[in-house]
């Protein structure tokens, strides 16, 4: 993978002053909160991408809003190259820096501001992590509701910028769906806050724009959220199919049936056997697809939505229906799902594609996804949220062999433009990043290109805010 | 109030040519599509927030995207400004044109494009009115949720335009919850694509951006929109208090339980005696103030939320609780609410305000409210949406007093300050406009409007589409 890769060359000016900026920020920052020295700069060379790595210039971790508009302010006079940095689980490189590079990280800025449960409201730095938002409001009954596999250690920053998804946001929509308000710094330091706990302000809509914009409008350093009430009780159930395809077809038929379950996770063959062997969740192993259905409420909103549920799946010749007996089992069932791609990484390499495609044409683009992976002689596993036809396939190859990476490589560009070609999108969850960027030019056209660019430089104009990230290196305006 | 209103100064270039523009402008339309008699531009020199009158310079209503965008390229190449209309219901003022414009009128773009029930999606030219969505999604058991009291006449995109809302919102979200994809036209001809069927796509998300950008951005001329399956029943309850007091601290409470009934609708006595004496709803008029809480669901679910409600409901001292009998009953329930503004302007002349509110705020900023209007000496009916804090006060005054309608203005802006102040907003679904455009430095700081405005130029540099509106007019870069 790694010779795809590249970066905009690094600016010249500012590796030849590394020392003096690296003393100058120094004097911005608290010691605790500046690294530059090289064994400590290596834990920030790449993210959970890791096709590339560089190690960067230095990194910021700010404490306070403050010392982000410090550092800003400083890498903005200098034309120094700024990479925000959540946890790093960035699946498309989002987070990976270049050599001329300082990352703000935000791993200090983990204060939980004020949980307003009057107003179902979470504000908190940007650097906390989203399952702890969760953690603290279950306390009185709430939740917050994106959950990224990932959700133990990635922080509501970073899910900001990528627009984070996850099982749940079927019914509860993404990062965007519940995101009331930020506190964010601009590329010359100015602090702007944006939304807040009310409706819709007036103005354009900054707060939905910042949303999946990849750090590259400015960094958040502080959001408000929405809270959600528990339901009454939760229940995954699971639905066994023969196929992929008539599991594929019981899941467009649920959603255009007017169902909107929790979630509709769906898991092929190879996924399943994966992920049962790591996380023994009780998986059918004599199936060749699974759905787990979430649904949730009362016992009775449950029985109702699951009769209908499962009368669709009889159509469509499901083979066994198991209900989940106890909150334990739900919870091994929920864990397995949300660990298959750590226990498909203990078997296998692999690259993990997030295409999105109308639920219409789940069916045809899981069976020309198994062609694709064939042709190229490779395998595939997929797991992923159906409901929302937001696919994942992890195709799986062996790193050590340039000739078969490169063919994971090609088949995973295959796949991102069938699913647009189908009607659907490059990314429902994962962001561009780095991963995805030369792929953009698939999906939209000069036009719309050229007027995303011409909104980034009405925040970035000198482009050195995440500046290898989201548009084909060669379309960016020369700086 | 007309005092008030100012335009950007006209364009002299542009109205010493209107003979030789409207002859350029009727070579690139039918002429059926194109409005430049005085006797004809009548109809399109205001909206309903109807404070300001002016003719414009004509008026094009084309039927395709191509046709948009040869007038829009037109006139970006002579620096006409553009004035987009959809039905012209806007209440801030947001379609008023001004004398040297050339109003793009949606009206003619009324066409059904494709109605997706697999998908859950409708695709329809901008033109087509809000409700015809739901009426031809109806017979699939589907429908379209933003519900705009003006929805028999509003277009879909003047909704996008405005982003807005109604009263079925609290669960089902505003416009841009349930807008999935647009095509638009920029000011200088191109048109883009944004979204589609599926989930976020990757790059920015320009489509929230576009959704409640009043025009400025480009036009609209096609949108993709979410269909939501029908529920099995709805049941709108209405729950009397005495005082506005307690009416406002339930509604806090219901939701700061976490129940997310369908609707939570506000009127206080002066709106209850209006609506009823018009539409003979049935409401009951021996209290001081009035909810219309409406769930929906199975006969089994909407008992269950009910219960729970009833219980809230009477910890507030309810001192009537009605359930509607029958769809008869319901529909009049629903009638007497949704002509509220009309009822009003049967009576009085009134200006609406549209502030919004963390429902923590709500009834510290009703009893505010009528502090403000008593010590102006004028009167106030409170009809709104309070299950989402947005606040609709309607001031009331006679129009042909000047000094009561400066009065009247005065009371609105202490009533949108004192909402941003109590933690809201100016607007939750009328948009700015040129009502509340001045008010905006209220709400935002400097560093935010500008960034807002940097935004606006990376779509329109010249400042040609809807210039008047949404920024205080001194704030403006000079063209």
């Amino acid at each position: 993978m790694s010779q795809a890769i590249e970066f905009l060359k690094p600016r010249l000016s500012v590796l030849e002053n590394r020392a003096r900026i690296v003393a100058d920020l120094a004097d911005l920052l608290p010691p605790e909160c500046f690294v530059h020295e090289l064994r400590e700069l290596v834990p920030f060379e790449t993210d959970a991408f890791v096709s590339y790595r560089k190690v960067p210039l230095a990194v910021a971790l700010p404490k306070t809003t403050a010392q982000a508009s410090a550092v800003m302010k400083y890498c903005h006079r200098y034309g120094i190259p700024i990479v925000p940095r959540g946890a790093g689980t960035s699946l498309s490189g989002g987070a990976i820096p270049q050599e001329d590079a300082v990352v703000i990280g935000l791993s200090k800025m983990a204060q939980i501001l004020e949980m307003d449960f009057f107003n179902r409201t979470a504000t908190v730095q940007a650097g906390v992590t989203n399952l702890s938002i969760s953690d603290v409001a279950g306390s009185q009954g709430f939740f917050y509701a994106p959950d990224p596999s990932s959700q133990l250690a990635c922080t509501i920053g970073g899910n900001i910028g990528m627009n984070s998804g996850g099982a749940h946001c079927l019914k509860y929509g993404v990062t965007t769906n519940n995101l009331l308000g930020v506190k964010m710094v601009l590329v010359d330091g100015t602090v702007l806050e944006i939304g807040g706990k009310h409706l819709d302000a007036g103005g354009y809509d900054l707060l939905g724009l910042v949303c999946g914009s990849e750090g590259q409008l400015g960094i958040v350093t502080e959001a408000t959220v929405r809270l959600i009430a528990k339901p009454e009780g939760a229940r995954p159930v699971l639905f066994g199919f023969e196929t992929s395809e008539e599991a594929g077809s019981c899941v467009a038929d649920i959603i255009g049936s007017g169902i909107i379950p929790v979630a509709i996770e769906f898991m092929d063959k190879p996924a399943i056997e994966i992920c049962e062997a790591f996380a023994k969740a009780g998986y059918p192993l004599d199936v060749g697809a699974l759905l787990i259905v979430e649904v949730e409420g009362s016992e009775d909103e449950m029985d109702a939505m699951l009769t209908d549920i499962v009368a669709i799946a009889r159509k469509h010749g499901v083979k066994t229906v198991r209900e989940c007996q106890s909150a334990m089992e739900a919870a091994a069932i929920w864990k397995g799902r949300k660990s298959a791609f750590g226990a498909t990484g203990r078997i296998s390499d692999y690259i993990c594609m997030d295409g999105t495609v109308p639920l219409s044409q789940l069916s045809y683009v899981l069976k020309k996804t198994s062609e694709i992976v064939d042709s190229l002689g490779l395998r595939v596993a997929n797991v992923f949220h159906a409901g929302d036809g937001n696919m994942h396939p992890l195709i799986l190859f062996n790193a050590n062999d340039p000739e078969e990476a490169a063919k994971a490589e090609e088949a995973g560009n295959q796949i991102l433009r069938l699913c647009v070609d189908a009607g659907g999108c490059l990314t429902g969850e994962h962001g561009v990043g780095i991963e995805k960027r030369d792929l953009m030019r698939h999906q939209y056209s000069d036009a719309d290109l050229n007027q995303q660019m011409a909104v980034r430089a009405a925040f970035d104009e000198d482009w050195i805010l995440n500046p290898s990230k989201v548009f084909p290196l060669d379309g960016r305006p020369a700086t």
